[in-house]
């Protein structure tokens, strides 16, 4: 690196944390959650959301779950107030759920965010400001004094305002914006100077919101500053803690989540991770992280394609192929080995059992997905993907050492094609090396058998062709059809094994019969495989696409 | 949601750890880093690299710093085969980068992966099977013993295979793959029996490797398996301790820094998050994390752009535009305060100071990108995005007030037209607003101007034309040019400041003037600018636009 990080970044500074409990927690329910995708997420767009779809997202917000949704910066915006307005005007807000709306400190602001929300039945009014020394001197100017004077200022403001409305619930938020980097002690100092100036009390709600503005450490030393916050602020017991995390870091979830161990009950955040800079937390994530932990998030992900793509639509932009939970490929297994383990989970999970299907962290369809999409074929597969689709798709059952076999075949090719092959590619290559040969092997092109009763057993009379249509009769006797066809070849064929499955139901029912078959001290184990209506002639046919391969392999060679 | 969570997923069970230790620690120093994208990277794309993409991106991870990079699973494909031994072969691999090839446990793909990189100066040869309950009992039918002493055979074949090539330095890396899901006590266990069996020490180098195969609890969980490992592993101090994490749960950046508090030296991952379903963690964040916390991460994104466009043209996967550090839009502020803060923050900033640029977490200079992206302006910006954009693009600064009056008109136009406004958008506002009137407004259209002295102080004589081209010619006198041509005005202006700058250098060099006016009692506060080479004739234009701006707004109101 050209420049030398040591003398540019400061190194953050640790919490003093004496008896640190927040580790030796679990996570035991779901947090008061809050989406801020129409203010956090909106400001931070492209391009942002016209009114249509503001109110698109906010009706898909509440369909979701969420009890309280910030619809945006009405004295900043007037997009924002005409919104919020007719929300409130049109009773468009359920009874359950509160709105919240952000304002900066001045005058004008408060008064003005007043009128846009007066006469909803609840609302939440968010105040910020930021306190961190990089704020205090480089953007504001102020000592902390000041700071702490202008937060008692403007919130009994609020209060004179808001007494004039005393129809509307009305609940203060103070955010001390960029918390993460301020002091604690500061932090502290300012939270309850404004826990105080609204007189916070059963009465008077008051949530408390400790963002990491910008993340600037590892989110252990997060979880501590809300531990740390969490045992020393005034009226605790009638004060909702708040985080509000972003993403810089590329530790926003865990932020969330070890916030909420150390005592954050409430969190604010986006759908799929929307928001200035890198993002807000990712909700989605958060609450499904806590569905497979065995707690219910409150939030509805029952269909989560639908909700991407009401997402997408609304924000244009787009969601990562590799997003947990949501992502095109996360429920995709290509290497061979997750793909055997997750089809040997699929067969042995109990419909009522405890989940516990390998490399699935949870089960698709509780998100409205399918199995389609689990897996892939490509080079770096191995057998049991394959089998798994073969299955799947076309009822196909493989002996283990056929996988075996099949899965190198299917390899090769995909080696050389260097794209993931499907699953109708894979049963092309499965028809063409097994169910071909009896129809195209010089000698060996079956055309009709006829069994008989015979002193020594199973007798057999086989009709073959060549490829010019000429027909030669062979006979053969066993101890059943498979031995007897075996004797009518010309090959010294020796069968290993023999099994044999229907595949479907009802009038288009047929059998797949497979032999493993070795022409001893020429060639080692190849599978055969027939296929019919009558399970006799799919076992004759198994023998014979047998003994065709070997041919065609002699063939080949000379 | 449908479903019961609380019935179908077992919560995770915390970690018995006395005397936790790693929440206390900070990061000090870089982990030694693996890079897998050529293997766990790979294996999981839509299309899988080619050997000429997988040869370009092994060249990349050299350049950027590497000294560790798995470069496939050579038993497994005849590509990776052929690509190890090509880069063995021809020499391609520098003397201090060591590269990593994984084999499962089997005795074929264990000598075929010797035969892989025989002859290497260094290698590192990666075991791994999978040791958790769900794998033990639903994949493999094996129990603990049985897992032990097949690592045990396995290492010992793999001391007997590596004997017979001394020329080789033979590293072993073991993987209890699922080791986040497994009791504690067996994944320790399985790791000393491999230790034991390798015989790791001075001569004997070894690597333990504890994977998040799958994320599935909170990431101080994991920093706490790490802990209790990091205290237990037989020969620890002739051990690396290195963890491969996943995202399942968009934790992996947090599960690295945390089990590196834990003990962890050694972090495997890929660029950009790429790898299995959610993919690895990605090393770019985990790198620039340390990069921001004055620690050198000893990897080179000095052009992180160069390095996005060959992982994205070798994966064939896209960057989120929110992505840390690399992502479109995280250099980007839409919020109006933000702006404002950067703006102060770049101002302040001295070149050698420590980077205190509010809302930055890193300088952008130091990944090669450029300040360019990172004001944008919609409707919900402010006067600080815009009035950075004027100065940096135009060298026009704006008196504050002006910035609040200008940043009114952007923000109306914004609101209406729903998109961000570019630099050049804004200056076509700018220029509309206070250059064009003297152009367009009727009777104040200007022509030209003459200046003389005169008894009283500075006369002037102004020619000013309607639509029709019909002039007139006024004359006013005062104590100099912007007294005089408000005296030569027939409107009761009143100047309240005045300042002008030059723009630019040389032959272009121009003046810009700003004069703030109101007509008293009937229109407050406008601001007139003036451009010209002749800072007098600027200083005469602002003044004009000023009176220019009135009239249109007195005609307009009729």
């Amino acid at each position: 690196m050209l420049t030398n990080p040591s003398q540019k970044y400061p190194p953050v500074s640790s919490v003093d944390l004496d008896d640190r409990q927040w580790p030796s927690r679990t996570l035991t329910k779901a947090p008061i959650w809050l989406s801020t995708d129409l203010r956090d997420g909106n400001q931070a767009l492209f391009e942002p959301m016209n009114r249509e779809r503001k109110l698109r997202l906010f009706h898909e917000l509440v369909r979701i779950g969420f009890k309280e949704i910030e619809v945006g910066f009405p004295a900043a915006s007037r997009t924002d107030f005409e919104i919020v307005r007719h929300l409130i005007d049109a009773g468009q807000i359920p009874e359950d759920v509160t709105p919240m709306v952000m304002t900066q400190l001045r005058d004008d602001l408060i008064t003005e965010t007043v009128r846009s929300v007066a006469g909803a039945r609840r609302v939440i009014v968010h105040f910020y400001n930021a306190i961190a020394p990089a704020w205090r001197e480089i953007v504001f100017g102020m000592s902390v004094p000041q700071i702490i004077e202008m937060v008692e200022r403007y919130i009994a403001l609020f209060r004179r305002l808001t007494a004039a409305h005393p129809e509307t619930e009305w609940i203060l938020q103070y955010s001390p914006e960029t918390f993460c980097m301020a002091e604690l002690e500061v932090s502290l100092a300012v939270c309850n100077a404004a826990i105080r100036a609204w007189d916070a009390g059963p009465q008077r709600p008051m949530i408390i919101n400790l963002p990491t503005t910008v993340e600037v450490s590892t989110p252990n030393v997060f979880a501590d500053q809300i531990e740390w916050m969490d045992r020393r602020l005034e009226r605790r017991e009638h004060i909702v803690l708040s985080v509000h995390p972003h993403n810089d870091r590329g530790t926003g979830v865990a932020c969330a989540e070890q916030a909420m161990l150390a005592g954050a009950q409430r969190v604010e955040g986006c759908l799929f991770g929307n928001g200035e800079r890198s993002g807000n937390v990712d909700v989605v994530t958060l609450a499904l992280n806590l569905y497979t932990q065995g707690i219910a998030p409150k939030l509805d992900f029952s269909d989560i394609a639908a909700v991407a793509r009401v997402a997408e639509e609304c924000t244009a932009l787009p969601i990562h192929p590799r997003h947990p939970y949501v992502g095109d490929l996360v429920f995709t297994a290509f290497s061979g080995s997750h793909q055997d383990a997750i089809a040997k989970g699929f067969a042995a999970q109990k419909a009522d059992a405890p989940w516990r299907v390998p490399y699935l962290p949870i089960d698709p369809k509780d998100l409205g997905r399918t199995y389609d999409s689990i897996v892939r074929v490509n080079s770096q597969s191995g057998k049991g993907g394959i089998a798994f689709l073969l299955q799947r798709d076309h009822g196909i059952i493989m002996p283990r050492r056929m996988q075996v076999e099949f899965s190198a075949i299917v390899q090769a090719l995909a080696d050389s094609s260097e794209t993931e092959l499907s699953s109708e590619e894979i049963w092309a290559v499965f028809e063409r090396t097994y169910l071909a040969p009896v129809r195209e092997q010089p000698g060996l092109i079956y055309r009709s058998h006829r069994l008989f009763e015979h002193a020594d057993g199973q007798g057999i009379m086989l009709e073959l062709a060549d490829s010019d249509g000429n027909v030669r009769i062979l006979e053969g006797t066993g101890n059943g059809p498979i031995a007897a066809t075996v004797a009518a070849l010309d090959q010294p064929l020796r069968i290993d094994s023999y099994e044999e499955r229907s595949l479907g139901t009802g009038s288009d029912a047929a059998a797949l019969a497979i032999v493993e078959a070795a022409i001893p001290g020429v060639l080692g184990s190849r599978f055969g495989v027939g296929r019919h209506a009558n399970i006799t002639t799919a076992s004759v046919l198994s023998v014979l696409s047998a003994a065709a391969r070997f041919s065609m392999e002699i063939t080949a060679v000379g």
